[in-house]
C-alpha cells in the first residue's frame, strides 16, 4: 500500500533536513517582496543558495489553484482546502526538495497566513486550520518568521494586486492582523516582527540577517563552528 | 469573528437535518450512474424530491477542481486536499441545502471514494483522510451507501470515461476494491454491497429501494409511522 515515489515524505516521519525555511507574513501592502528580494541578494552575495517562492503558487499546478482562491467567492471551508493543497504540492515540488538540498527557503506566506486570513479573518476554528497545516505541511515548520506589521488601512493603500482579500477592506484586515499578533504569542520564539515602515528596505534586510544569524544554524553547505549554533537554534521538525 | 454568513455549518454543532444522505460507491464502470438515475426515478414516482449530484462536482466552483483533478497529475496530498476542497464547496451549495429541505440526496461517490482511491490506491494514512473527511463533512455523514460491486478488471472495460485514475489500471482499481471492502467492514449497518452485474438497472434499483425503506426514516416530506422508522434508523449525526 506504501511505498508510492510521491509519498516519500510522510508526515510521521519527517527527518531534520539540512536547509532552512524562513517564512514572511503580514496583511497586504507591507512590502514582502521587496524584503525578500533584497534579502535574496544579500544572503546570495554570502554565499548561501536560496529558493525565493510565495504561497499560494509557487509552482504551475499551484498558481492554478491559486486562480480560483483570487477570483471565485467560496465557502470559507472550500477556501481553506484549497489553500492546504496548494501548500501541499508546494511542499512536495518546491520547500522539501530545496530544504533537503540544504538550501535556506524564503517563502512569502506560509501556515501562519493561513490561521491569520481563514481563521481569524474568516472565523473558521483555529484547531481545525492547525490540523490541517500540519498534514499539509507533513509537519515542517519554519525556522524563523518574518513579520512584516503594518497599520491594515496604510498597508491597503499599497497594495499592488488588488483581489477579493483586498476587497475585504480594513475591518478584515484588522482581523487578519489580529490573528498574526495571536500567532506569534503562541510560538514566539520564532518570530521576528518588523515595523513595516520602520526603515529603507536595506535596513529592514539588515534586520532580518542579523535574526538568521544569531537564531538559525546556518545552512548545510557551510558548516560553522558548533559555538555559532547552540543558541536559539531551531530546525526543521526537531 | 463568527458570525459570517457562509460559516452557518460549523462542524462541531451540527444538527439532525430532515433529508436523508445516501451516496454510491464503487471502482470504475460499475454502472453508479445508471443505477442512480433509475433510482431517481422511483423516487419521484413515490412522491421524494430528491437531488441528484456526484462528487468531485456538482456545482460549478467544484467542478473546476474536479477539472485540475482528472487532468493533471500531482501530489498524493495535493490530490487529497483538492477532493476535500470540491467536497466543502458540494456540501455548503448542493448537499447541506438538500438535507435541510428535506429531500433525498444521492450522491455518486463521497468520503469513502477518498478512503479507497487516495488511502488504499495512493497509500496515504486512513487517520488523515478521517480527519480532513470530518472537516469538510463538517461531521455529516450518509445515512446509507449503497457499493455496486464489480470485478476491476470487468469495470475498466466498460468505463465510460478514461482520467488519469483509470489509466492506473487494474491493480490500482484492485487496491480501492479492497479499500472500499474495508471502509464497509468499519461501519457495515451503513452498507448496502450490490453486485454491478447481478441484475438489471431496474432490479438492482428494487434492491436499493427495500434498502432505504428497510433502513432509513422517511424523509420529513412524507412522515410515516413511528413503526416503520425504529429498526436500523441512522440520521445525518446521530
Amino acid at each position: 500500500m506504501t511505498g508510492h515515489g510521491e509519498d516519500r515524505y510522510s508526515f510521521w516521519n519527517v527527518k531534520k533536513l539540512p536547509g532552512r525555511l524562513i517564512t514572511f507574513e503580514g496583511t497586504e501592502g507591507a512590502g514582502k517582496s521587496t524584503l525578500i528580494a533584497e534579502l535574496e541578494t544579500r544572503l546570495a552575495a554570502q554565499g548561501h543558495a536560496c529558493v525565493r517562492t510565495r504561497e499560494p503558487g509557487g509552482h504551475p499546478l499551484a498558481e492554478r489553484i491559486r486562480e480560483i482562491l483570487l477570483s471565485s467567492a467560496m465557502d470559507s471551508w472550500t477556501e481553506l482546502f484549497l489553500y492546504e493543497a496548494a501548500r501541499a504540492e508546494h511542499l512536495a515540488q518546491v520547500i522539501l526538495p530545496g530544504l533537503e538540498a540544504g538550501k535556506t527557503v524564503l517563502c512569502d506566506r506560509f501556515t501562519d497566513s493561513t490561521l491569520a486570513y481563514q481563521g481569524a479573518g474568516r472565523g473558521l476554528p483555529w484547531d481545525a486550520i492547525d490540523q490541517l497545516n500540519t498534514v499539509a505541511t507533513r509537519g515542517i515548520r519554519p525556522d524563523l518568521t518574518v513579520w512584516l506589521d503594518i497599520d491594515p488601512a496604510a498597508g491597503l493603500q499599497s497594495a499592488r494586486e488588488i483581489t477579493r482579500f483586498e476587497r475585504e477592506g480594513v475591518e478584515f484586515q484588522t482581523r487578519v492582523r489580529s490573528g498574526f499578533l495571536k500567532a506569534m504569542r503562541r510560538d514566539p520564539k520564532r518570530w521576528l516582527r518588523i515595523g513595516a515602515r520602520s526603515g529603507t528596505p536595506q535596513e529592514l534586510a539588515e534586520q532580518v540577517l542579523k535574526a538568521i544569524e544569531k537564531r538559525l544554524a546556518p545552512a548545510a553547505r557551510k558548516p560553522k563552528s558548533k559555538a555559532r549554533t547552540a543558541k536559539g537554534q531551531r530546525r526543521v521538525r526537531r
